[in-house]
């Protein structure tokens, strides 16, 4: 059991009865478009009979051959679902291989009194007095605590899945370790490599200097710039080596090191070339964000209000470890539904078409939190939807550039086809959706909007 | 239906009855290292009784009823298999739609002649006399032509799932054309971009002059350089475009262009980076194989002995058709089975380790075909067989290198582990296995038999 994620496999929900594997489980399952079953039930709809009546009749026995049998065919099953294993299943051998090729498998924690509080009164079989209940749940514990993570609640779940930890960017280790040359400097970093651009060249002399082989972990310490580039670097390393991306930056932390986007910019377009190439793990210490500098906090906080507008949740209100959390469990779930950007990973763009013609128009020299603040406004008037959060919470001033070559770069963006824009709007917060359907003309006086 | 190989699907075998899925898909199965499954078998299974009595007992309609669930279960599992799906399993709406979803489909052919006389006489319920076979063969033909590929044999079958066609060159469409700069001259190949080398200058070329969007196909041909360097570049196109391979080489057809690997050489190794992304199609226009040069196709030569050696099938001694198609077919089915080098793929390295030490002591003097022709005589004499297939067909004289330089070079080979390198050897023709058992002098000694 060592799967470092879920993005091409079953998610498996272990844990003791009443640690609330079929309440949070649907739920999971919802947040990254993937159905939920629970072996229970199907043992229950292949016998018709209840799992207490089973107990009764049959024994334990019986039912465990019963509950095996489900869970390897649920295993075996394609494509990749949420998975609620009973509290007893992990006793099975056959069951824990077939978990180890197909699931990652995700601990539902609960302490003993969370779970007889939960169970107490049922008719759970083997909840019936509380000492029994005790001793069961020491003798099973050992197996719950081998699996790949444990979470507590839908975002932690999520979290885990993707493979996005929270820890002290000390202890992640690696056989090379690249950084941004300034949060290395700042944070004593040890670093083998040392970038400060997504570029070609820079790409170069990381592919011809790393001398790594085929099993080796390559780490990435630094913002978007650097995550991107040494991913992409290790993507492409003799056909693909393994990474861990710990972002430095918030916009790192709640967005760009979560997902598997990896590339570089080229001087015809940001990010030309890249793949797709998901990392072993993603590391967030917040104590990196102590050195931020103030315009990179801002590029965060506009994502912040990205998603929190996304997610239809207030979560600029929030301190930052739970602001960073909630934006990248977001993040993270968006990506694991939707892993190569063929549908809803595209709600991620709300505010970015106007954002990417405004930074373009201004020859890069508007930052980029800045010009995707003016695109929120605008997406949002678009949408007939209150634009106060982003004026209080991000307030930005419109900027000076061309208005015609503002429009011409919002036309050659890629998400135009046939002169008609693809645009996020929201239905309300929280309800983003894709259309195409917006005039033109609105367009275009939208940008105009936000130049001065 | 239109996929366009079965790496990550399950190849379903369609056809009418007498076409010979249940003989073909369990040596298919086993070439691609999967399991066989037959949907009329899990019906059997299921209901403990033959089709023939339970079209007697129950009746078509049931039958069909028990063969769709049966069909739908199978095609939902994983990993990937070879399923054999009956000659009436088509006329479900539910199954076809499943089909689409989880496999490639595979139409075996046969007529309508050959069918009924291996049927005839059997107790196949549809089989009961001729006039009513052809007026069914008929009716359910245009399913089966609705199929994403056919075959008549294994080979064709592999070559299929593969995505291999042999076709005309000149039929191929893309949205840009990356063609050898040598073959775009010789066969007036309308190309958008000409290359002769993969290395990052000209990967860096494609990238910027492409003007190309995400949903663009780039068609590649020429040689291994080519395809290896156009694949790459799709590869990481804006994250990843598809591409079509057309191999203009004996190399290229019988090896380089089939199974997905693709990359460049940086001056500290060759292939330092690339990507495994396998083409669309692979197009074999061996029409394209007139014009080669000597050393090409000596180059070439040395590829089929080896593939041969691995078949355990003498394909020198076949004329050029077939000898591309066994050896296509055999390098389709190695690459299908371990897509990304985990395991037997590595036996396709036979008598390469020894030829890559011998290009490098020789600064890439020697030719590729000469140094693996070297490389098999070492291969075959330390597996205790006879080397006259090798110094017959290829007749490879010793190489004027230095000793110690082609030794040094060989232990720096990536196989190398613990001072001990990984070789592989023929327990007999067609019997490959990997092995790092041969004592490093019997190893030297290997080598400097090779050396003038």
């Amino acid at each position: 059991m060592a799967a470092p994620h879920a993005l091409d496999r079953h998610i498996a929900l272990v844990g003791f009865m009443g640690a609330g594997k079929s309440t949070l489980g649907p739920v999971l399952a919802e947040r990254l478009g993937r159905t939920f079953v629970s072996v229970d039930a199907l043992v229950e709809e292949r016998t018709g009979t209840g799992v207490a009546a089973l107990f009764e009749t049959s024994g334990e026995a019986e039912f465990r051959a019963l509950e095996e049998a489900a869970a390897l065919d649920v295993l075996a099953r394609t494509p990749p679902a949420v998975i609620e294993l009973g509290g007893g299943a992990l006793g099975s051998t056959a069951t824990r291989d077939a978990l180890a090729r197909h699931a990652f498998t995700l601990h539902l924690e609960a302490t003993v009194e969370e779970a007889w509080e939960r169970v107490a009164g049922s008719d759970r079989p083997l909840a019936r007095d509380p000492e029994s209940f005790r001793a069961l749940y020491g003798e099973r514990r050992p197996l719950y605590e081998a699996a790949d993570a444990s979470a507590a609640d839908v975002d932690g779940a999520v979290l885990a899945a993707a493979g996005v930890h929270f820890g002290a960017h000390r202890d992640v280790r690696g056989d090379a370790l690249v950084a941004d040359r300034r949060v290395a400097a700042l944070h004593a970093i040890p670093a083998t490599h040392l970038v400060d651009a997504k570029t070609l060249a820079q790409a170069e002399r990381l592919w011809r200097g790393l001398e790594l082989d085929r099993s080796s972990m390559l780490v990435a310490v630094g913002g978007g710039t650097t995550t991107d580039l040494a991913g992409f670097v290790a993507a492409t390393y003799m056909r693909g080596i393994d990474w861990i991306a710990v972002p430095s930056t918030l916009v790192g932390q709640v967005d760009a090191a979560i997902g598997g986007k990896t590339g570089i910019d080229l001087p015809e377009a940001k990010n030309l070339i890249g793949s797709f190439h998901w990392p072993r793990a993603t590391v967030v210490d917040t104590a990196l964000l102590d050195t931020l500098p103030d315009e990179e906090r801002r590029n965060g906080l506009a994502e912040v209000v990205k998603t929190g507008l996304l997610r239809g949740e207030p979560l600029w209100d929030l301190g930052v470890e739970r602001q960073v959390r909630a934006c990248a469990a977001f993040k993270a779930g968006v990506c694991l539904r939707d892993p190569h950007e063929l549908g809803d990973r595209a709600h991620l763009n709300l505010g970015h078409t106007f954002a990417h013609a405004l930074e373009a128009a201004s020859g890069y020299e508007v930052p980029h939190g800045h010009a995707v603040a003016l695109g929120l406004l605008a997406a949002l008037r678009l949408s007939g939807l209150a634009t106060s959060v982003v004026t209080d919470v991000l307030g930005p001033a419109p900027v000076a550039v061309d208005r015609d070559v503002a429009w011409a770069a919002l036309q050659r963006d890629k998400k135009v086809r046939d002169g008609r824009v693809n645009l996020v709007l929201l239905d309300e917060p929280g309800q983003p959706r894709v259309t195409s359907e917006v005039e033109p003309a609105r367009v275009r006086a939208a940008l105009d909007e936000l130049i001065a």
